[in-house]
């Protein structure tokens, strides 16, 4: 478990604290393999809870999983020019597939046997676009085949030179969606339909804020038509991609020869999305709400939604608050809901509370021999709040709770990002509000890929999204904000993960 | 969906029957990359099915999930010596993390940059005992760690010269269960009771018997103490081991120095087991029940338990059948089955019935108009029986038909089974036996590898398991099968995938 508290404040140094939240908590560590974590139980189990609701609305939505394989052959990457180019140095390549004895002793024992070098490297997948279209070529041959909505969830390789626990890390663990459609109507409906649903997951089960938009030119995914994403605000200001959904065209289409017989008996090729979120979204949910005192986690995706403690001094008592703990424990997980009940010996209720506050348990429970004897437990919440609750209703009254603290996380979210969001943003204020710490800014965009690169090199900002017409400022910027010509369209610029 | 049939019969060509089976209910596909393949949504399902039981088994017992890299440096294998010999001619290495422009156009366009050499080669894990313990010799202090209990889902590669979908893949997916004890006893308890979790899930999940009991040495994991396994027949008489748990001793532990201190004081190595299961039991699944129409999934693995087919003349009829079979297929969902409405269009309710057949669905509900005017509906079972039952008790019909024909599968597969085993085998009656298309042979071993390498010479058979008391014979074997030398335990032999 949990070793006593040294958890750096994030007014301190916000990356220092991210690291020992997951620390404390026990979610992830670093591995013998550079730039490989190991994700533990208690951060497994969020991943676990995040799939089964992203997979849900998946599958309600028509889409089935499948798997494809981990090796690419490298001359697949080749096909698509973008794409290529996009991932080319950054991938790990497999050569051979023996090692040999060489006599040594010890870590000189084995080295990688010469003769066994293949014909043609294969690639550990980046992303999955050129294998799984390279199958679908193989299964679409008519209109009727269409549309076809597959995901997988799997576990992806980009050699990243520096990585930082959930947020980048060598491999990770992902969905990636990948369809085809008859007309790009359909794929860009289907695009739009994956932005909704990362959004309603994002808010509703992370209660992360996000802003949702396109993806300029330079932004884009490499073999994109167009890519839109969800960007959630930090508490450091800065942003987080946290999700994209991609409209392919044809451009993977025309590359692997997926083309499909129309009704009227002509061919065509098909068109394409592709869409994905990962582990980052950990780091997102720690980044969003978690305290000094260790890591937040919405009552939605908390591994342990209450965590009991009974308060005894004497044996007799122990055994009477844990019939009573037991008995409450069971009736909460009867309404569906993620109990512990925290009976170990040798270890003061303080301890715990410490303890569980750092693992991000919304609510816990306390019961000593008086509450027993006015039939209460006191409720308190990983938020400050405590308080009685009569034993009869404490379903009742620990549901509520978690709904409060869910919306309330929520809330307090939203409120912190518009607070560190500015709008009509001029150039002085955008080099004075990047320099002081940053955040959203909303400004006008003239479309040329010279400003962005000019802003980037001189705030390290970049334009998170052209943001969809629900968050765009009520007043349109007219002019672009960096170089004062015509602006095409709001963009929202962030220093961003 | 499928094509018209075209599944070779099993008495003419298992193997070939066995591929036709699986393209027919779409399980799996050959991928470009050499014996990699890409598990479709019907065949993914059905792995999702396992993985769902198998998990709320693993987390029952307390076992928690955790993700580990995929990659391992080539050192760590090199530490514990018969594992890197067991694994050291099968494994995919990562030596480069960089391709580049090569100028030329298409396939040649690029190749691995030889400047993004690795400085140690990483090997892609067949298996993560040196990761997993690795990690354990930094979180394992103290004998409070211990018991440490960890599972994790997902993806390994052994570099296979000769492939087969599901069975025998150079990429597949799977659970390894790697655990941390303070003595013997702890890991010997640990190892039996996954076996005991295994042997429960073949049988009541998979429908498929099996017998368990322990590896001889030449047979056992690379690295362990003692492997446990269990082991099935399949309709062509080969043994299929589908399920491995090892007693690794303390060889893992001194060679990742995982110790840890004892209550008085001391320091001592912990004891490991590890053990898994992979999609090589959907193979199983398939060359147990399946038959020369098809897929033959056990009801509690069906990716679609029951199929609806309205049979209607006219758009009134086919309106009013809908409402009834979608009113049929709510209401058997909220008994949590797995449902689907089939009122496609332009397709004979004769090809749909052959369809489902295929993709292996346990239940059919046809329903006409006149059924409707007798309320009732027509109950067809994959495996024949077929009659009416009263529409308002569809859902309690249904569900006894499910229950009958999971225990009809299993009850078959065992009585095939014993039918297939032969007991007391002499030299004679085995040479025999496994010439004229094998099965289980139980007879006494003396214990020399030597007796065991004749034999594989000779008939291609190895020993599956020393059985375990249950499976034993009443007579106990006095000889050697094979030399006559005095016998120290009975085996069981087969040909085995």
């Amino acid at each position: 478990m949990a070793q006593a508290q040294k958890i750096t404040p994030r007014a301190k140094d916000f990356s220092e604290w991210y690291g020992d939240v997951i620390a404390q908590a026990q979610l992830a560590d670093y591995s013998p393999v550079r730039g490989c974590m190991v994700i533990r139980p208690h951060g497994y189990r969020i991943w676990e809870l995040m799939q089964r609701a992203l997979d849900d609305m998946f599958r309600a939505s028509g889409h089935r999983n499948a798997y494809f394989p981990l090796f690419i052959p490298m001359s697949f990457l080749a096909k698509e020019a973008e794409h290529v180019e996009g991932f080319a140095k950054e991938v790990a390549l497999v050569t051979h597939t023996r090692l040999r004895a060489t006599g040594k002793e010890g870590a000189g024992a084995i080295a990688v046997d010469p003769t066994s070098e293949l014909e043609e490297p294969l690639v550990v997948r980046p992303t999955s676009e050129t294998i799984i279209y390279a199958m679908f070529a193989k299964w679409i041959q008519s209109y009727r085949d269409l549309p076809l909505l597959l995901n997988q969830w799997c576990n992806v390789v980009r050699w990243e030179l520096r990585t930082r626990l959930f947020l980048r890390t060598t491999e990770f663990l992902w969905q990636e969606g990948h369809t085809a459609h008859a007309d790009e109507a359909g794929a860009e409906q289907e695009a739009r339909l994956i932005l909704g649903i990362y959004r309603r997951f994002a808010e509703e089960w992370m209660a992360m804020p996000v802003i949702t938009g396109a993806k300029t030119e330079s932004e884009k995914f490499a073999g994109a038509l167009r890519t839109y994403a969800i960007e959630a605000l930090m508490q450091d200001n800065k942003a987080l991609q946290a999700g994209t959904s991609h409209n392919l065209g044809q451009n993977f289409a025309k590359a692997f020869n997926v083309q499909y017989q129309t009704a009227s008996g002509g061919l065509e090729y098909a068109w394409n999305t592709s869409w994905g979120v990962s582990t980052r979204l950990i780091g997102g949910l720690i980044m969003t709400h978690s305290d000094d005192n260790g890591l937040v986690a919405p009552p939605q995706l908390a591994p342990v939604q209450v965590a009991i403690v009974p308060i005894w001094k004497t044996d007799e008592e122990r055994n009477r608050l844990s019939v009573v703990g037991r008995q409450v424990k069971a009736d909460l997980e009867k309404s569906g809901l993620r109990v512990e009940f925290d009976d170990r010996e040798n270890m003061k209720p303080g301890a715990k509370y410490f303890e569980w506050e750092a693992l991000g348990v919304p609510v816990r429970l306390e019961i000593g021999p008086r509450d027993l004897a006015s039939s209460q437990v006191v409720l308190a919440r990983r938020s400050g709040a405590k308080g009685p609750v009569a034993l009869q209703s404490v379903t009742g009254s620990v549901t509520t709770a978690l709904d409060e603290i869910q919306q309330a996380l929520f809330a307090a979210a939203r409120e912190r990002r518009e607070k560190n969001s500015i709008r009509g943003t001029t150039k002085g204020q955008f080099l004075e509000f990047m320099k002081g710490g940053g955040g959203f800014a909303y400004g006008g965009f003239c479309g040329s890929p010279t400003c962005e690169a000019e802003i980037k090199t001189q705030t390290n900002a970049t334009i998170r999204v052209l943001p969809d017409p629900e968050f765009r400022s009520k007043e349109v910027p007219k002019q672009c904000m960096w170089c004062d010509a015509l602006s095409i369209a709001e963009a929202v610029w962030a220093q961003a993960y």
